[in-house]
């Protein structure tokens, strides 16, 4: 595949990328036609909308194509589980400059069918219009499978805070890439291409999840989410959160406290939610907190103390 | 509502956007969280995105952001019902840059808002990003409420080629428009704002259409979509369709036979579709054509004789 994007003019294009596709039993109708069809066995859709431009969300010095297109999709998809759904489609709008090589278009939408695949999910639609700036408009749909969605409003006093997924990996490797580092690798490899947990959505709406969501913020962030829309106080015990070695090494080498990466690093779509006290948590949740009534606003604190995410990063050095 | 997008921020300017939504019985779980929630009541859902951006698809000088909004959904929404869907829900993915009026998001989302009610549907997610050229990425979703989705691929040989709506108004807007002039108002105003037969699609499906589409392309350029995806000839008979004595003048006053606008002008998003011949066809729907064998590749042709969009175009004497 040779030549620019603007040579192989837009029919061509969306030729190109629609071959590359792959299909699931929930595609009725794919790409070609006014619209898809997809198939919404829970009688209901979820749906979420993304936006990302070149520059602002991702740099194609620091990523390849596939990488782009993996971690687009990932994000999106990562937004379905956390309602307790299960991905099925997604639609791509795309902006392609002229001079953009066709194979960094291809390569893109290999990357963005992959992730689809591994959420269970196919490509179905969207557009391809010329543009100046490289833009990424990713719509995922999902089946809630008989499970109410699990909103960011439902945590009550009492229940327990977990996540599974990665947290903090992004940030590391994101540290890493700005300091001019390659490695170590699997932080490198975090940020570039991340790994939600689709399969936890589902199976948290299912242990009966109060209230969830995906990290894409950071942890304080998201659950400051849960806490305002469930007007309630978040407590974590910042020593419950694991923090592997190699973290603690890239923190010492750049010199930010690991700590922080885990609670304010977002883009691992990580998913946290909140659970019952009694409920059975499998082995892959890590309960980290809990939730209690508001001492005046719903906010987050940690270890009993308000987090000031801002002051806290200043006070570890790093303002990057 | 003073200021710019940039003075007001990100999160300021999405509560002012949400702030003027409505929403319908369908919405579940409207903006705010993770994703939405809508009611698909047929198991299935039909879902379109399309990508608009400034310079490409619309002007600021030409059109109030009311109307870019007005037609930015229509757009979307129009490529629902032409599956013989009922639209249900919208989600908008909006590029601004720093120094847009914020008066002007708002009033765009007035328009999407607006469009939306129209067509039976709402609103129910989005998200905002800052960048240089305003960009609108929709993805309209509808419920096909028992029907069977009509595609382009199901025109047979013998079918009757019907249309509703209204075709070449907004081609003969555009071409007062350019040459400086803003009336006859109806023209314009059909540019600046199309009003799709939403209802039309639905009830195309429920009269037995094998085939249908939109037309956005123009009347000859989509029947082609629907030759080529069911393999069959079309035949428009021209003088079975209306045009307007007013359409005549502008025609005469600017040089361009009008029968140019009906058959090549898109962006009315009439509905067009095939119908077995024996169907009842309310009066809004006029038949203008039938379905044939292919003699050869499949194409559409006026009057028995292939249509060339490029040199009818230049016969007219109108290149624009």
């Amino acid at each position: 595949m040779k030549g620019t994007v603007g040579e192989l003019g837009e029919f061509g294009l969306i030729k190109e990328l629609t071959s590359r596709l792959t299909s699931t039993p929930a595609v009725r109708i794919g790409p070609g036609d006014d619209a898809a069809v997809v198939a919404a066995p829970d009688r209901r859709v979820v749906a979420s909308t993304d936006i990302l431009l070149e520059g602002r969300h991702f740099r194609r010095d620091w990523s390849t194509a596939y990488d782009v297109g993996r971690k687009a999709a990932a994000q999106n998809l990562a937004d379905i589980a956390a309602m307790g759904a299960v991905p099925t489609s997604l639609l791509l709008g795309l902006v392609v400059p002229a001079d953009l090589p066709v194979t960094w278009a291809t390569e893109l939408m290999d990357g963005i069918r992959d992730e689809c695949q591994v959420a269970g999910a196919a490509v179905v639609g969207g557009d391809v219009v010329r543009g100046e700036v490289i833009t990424l408009a990713i719509t995922a749909l999902g089946d809630l499978r008989g499970h109410e969605p699990v909103t960011r409003g439902g945590a009550r006093p009492g229940d327990v805070v977990a996540y599974t997924g990665w947290l903090g990996w992004s940030a590391a490797g994101h540290a890493v890439l700005s300091r001019g580092f390659r490695s170590p690798r699997a932080f490198v490899e975090a940020h570039r291409r991340p790994e939600p947990p689709y399969h936890a959505g589902p199976a948290a709406a299912g242990l009966g999840a109060t209230a969830m969501c995906d990290v894409s913020d950071g942890l304080i962030a998201d659950l400051g989410h849960i806490a305002e829309a469930s007007k309630v106080r978040i407590d974590l015990r910042s020593g419950a959160i694991d923090i592997p070695s190699q973290m603690h090494d890239i923190g010492q080498a750049v010199g930010v406290d690991p700590v922080q990466w885990v609670l304010t690093g977002g883009e691992d779509h990580a998913i946290v939610a909140t659970f019952p006290p009694d409920a059975k948590l499998p082995a892959r949740w890590k309960t980290i907190g809990e939730v209690l009534n508001p001492s005046g606003a719903p906010q987050v604190t940690v270890d009993g103390i308000p987090w000031h995410g801002g002051s806290g990063w200043d006070h570890f050095g790093d303002g990057s």
